[in-house]
Parts: C-alpha cells; sequence; structure tokens
C-alpha cells in the first residue's frame, strides 16, 4: 500500500502554500518548522492568530486594518485631519508611515479598479470617500496609488469622483527612487523623471 | 505622535519572519493576506493548525511526525520489515515517498550531526537505532542522509554504529540527477558519477 502523507498534513501544506510567496515546496518547510516547534513556535502562532481574528476589524471611517473603531489613526489628535492619503492597501499604509514623511489621515481602498478581475467602485472602499471628504472640510486628498495601470486608473477614477469639491488633489511624484542608477531603469520611469524635472535649488 | 504597528501586528509579523523562507517584508504580506481573509483562510488554518499541535508525535518506533503511534508506516503491514532506510527530517521521508520507489521502514533522525551547531549523537534520534535493527533482524539499513558534508559525515558514524550486526548497509546513488546537464554539475557530482560508473546494459 502506498503511504500518503496524512489528510492533515495534506491540506495544510496545501493551505500554507497558497500563502503569498509560498509554494507546495516551502510550504512543507514551513509546516515541518512549526510541527518540529510545537511549544515555542506553532503554539504561540496559533494564540496570535487568534487573537488577531477574534480582534481585526476595519476602521469605519478610512478602512484601515485595526483593533479599534475609529483606527489608531483617525482617534490621533495630533494628526493633521484635513489631509486624506488615498492607498491601496494596509501595506502602503505601513510603508509610508515607516517613512515618517506624512502625518495626515488615510483612506484605504482595499484594491484597485481592475476589469480583468472585476473590480469595480463597489468592490472598494470608495462610497464614503467624498463625503468623507466634503462633512470634514478636507483640504488635500493625495493619491498614492501605486504606479501600475490599475494604480494609475483608479487614482484617475478618484480624481473625477472628487473634482466637484473645493480640494487640492495631488499624486505622489515619479521619478527616479532612492539610490536608483539610470541604466537599470525602465523607460517609463525616466519618462516620468524627465517630464517632472525641477530647477536646482 | 508617530503611528505604530500594533503591537500584535509587529509580533505576528516578526513571528512570521522567522518561518523558513520568509523574511520581514513576506512576512507582512502573509499577516495581510491573512488579515484580509479573515473567514476564508485566517480561521481554517488557526483550526487546522490547532488540530495538528494537539495530535502531532514522534512515532516511538522510527521517529516520524504521525498523529499516531506507531505511525502508520510503521503499522502499516504491507511494508517490509526488514528494510529500514535514515533519513535526517520527515521532509526527506516524503519526498522519498512521493517517489513510490521505496517500501520498508524508515528511521527519522530529526537532524544530522553538526559539531558546529552543537548537535552530537544524543540530540538525534539515534539511540534506539542498533537496538531496533538487532530485536527486528533488519537486513538491510539504506543511509539516505543528505550529500553535505554533515549528512555524510552522519552516515558513516551510523555505518560504524552498526557494524557489529549481521546488516547490509548501503547508501543511495550519487551521480548526475535525472533531466542534469553536466555542464550545470559541481565537480563532486561529476566525479561520483565517474566512479560509480557501471556497465551499459
Amino acid at each position: 500500500m502506498a503511504y500518503k502523507e496524512h489528510r492533515l498534513f495534506e491540506i495544510l501544506s496545501k493551505q500554507l502554500a497558497r500563502l503569498p510567496g509560498l509554494g507546495p515546496r516551502s510550504a512543507r518547510r514551513v509546516l515541518l518548522y512549526l510541527l518540529n516547534r510545537k511549544d515555542d513556535e506553532l503554539k504561540p502562532l496559533i494564540t496570535q492568530l487568534q487573537t488577531a481574528a477574534d480582534n481585526i476589524l476595519h476602521c469605519g471611517l478610512c478602512g484601515a486594518l485595526d483593533f479599534i473603531d475609529p483606527c489608531i489613526i483617525c482617534g490621533d489628535n495630533g494628526r493633521d485631519k484635513k489631509k486624506i492619503c488615498v492607498v491601496e492597501q494596509m501595506s502602503d499604509l505601513w510603508a509610508i508611515e515607516r517613512s515618517e514623511t506624512y502625518h495626515g489621515l488615510y483612506h484605504v481602498l482595499g484594491g484597485v479598479l481592475s476589469p480583468i478581475d472585476n473590480i469595480g467602485p463597489d468592490e472598494l472602499n470608495l462610497k464614503t470617500l467624498a463625503s468623507r471628504c466634503a462633512e470634514n472640510s478636507i483640504s488635500e486628498v493625495i493619491l498614492a496609488t501605486n504606479v501600475t495601470l490599475d494604480g494609475q486608473t483608479t487614482a484617475h477614477y478618484i480624481a473625477e469622483l472628487l473634482q466637484q469639491l473645493p480640494i487640492k488633489i495631488t499624486r505622489l511624484a515619479h521619478g527616479v527612487p532612492a539610490g536608483g542608477e539610470l541604466d537599470y531603469m525602465d523607460e517609463g520611469t525616466i519618462f516620468a523623471a524627465f517630464k517632472s524635472r525641477r530647477d536646482l535649488d
């Protein structure tokens, strides 16, 4: 009789393999790593994932993932409440916060418009954006969607959505990234960097 | 006030980043993937990990990870109980089983001898190997540790450990892997392939 991996091993491997960045082989490695470290790694991980699952929610104002509603950013009186930065995902919010350059509010879309994937405006956290801007007299909306086709399409869609409101709408600058070497940049980046060139201070 | 990722996000990211194959960035991606799919992915994963944590054990005979003791292989009467294949890890057992070429028993060491990492014979599942071979009149022990320095050292150690017993001790053939191109092989592999060359049938 051929040996079959236990159904639970198989189920777990397959579920781990669905995680971003993992494939069948790395999922098996992760599984064995956890099973071989039941008390040191597996059990704490379960407890923490369970706590997260029990408490995670989306902020009713901005859509950010958090354990309180309003989220820690929307509830922070030290932040500039006249600016909203629109991002695709929570990871983008984290990236911007790590840079410590922005101290306003956010609006987390939860994705981008993507006809191919059947994602329209109703699938995104867009319904409340215009009213949120109007009711809170927001002065600036910064579009920080990714520099991809879908990201830019989404930015244009939001710009149109808000054009009736007396709001300055900006987007992040496109250009050569810090540490970037021209030789390795694609034409789109070089084009954007030339188009947005500035006078030397 | 600078935004700090919630402590639980931070703890979870860090723990996920310790998993093999993941780093800080991919751990955050995995975390967001799970938090954004609470009901479809996160909760089932927690349940299955919990079931695994509650039931996982090492087979008292061979050391394999399983949910029953003796494990499914040691308890399978259809298998050749005169042969033991010694492997480093459970993943090696799975790899051999996937190849469907071997139908004997296993002995899972749980690692290799590695002076640098302070892993000696006592840290491995080696204590019972000799008595297991003697008591069950094992006829052949196949050393299938990896073709690394530590793996081969461990194989030699086990060969010496068993040399008093009337057992045939073999090791897996070393040579060019299936689909392998000589141009891409290291000298060690080519040396082994030449040394073990065979007559054309």
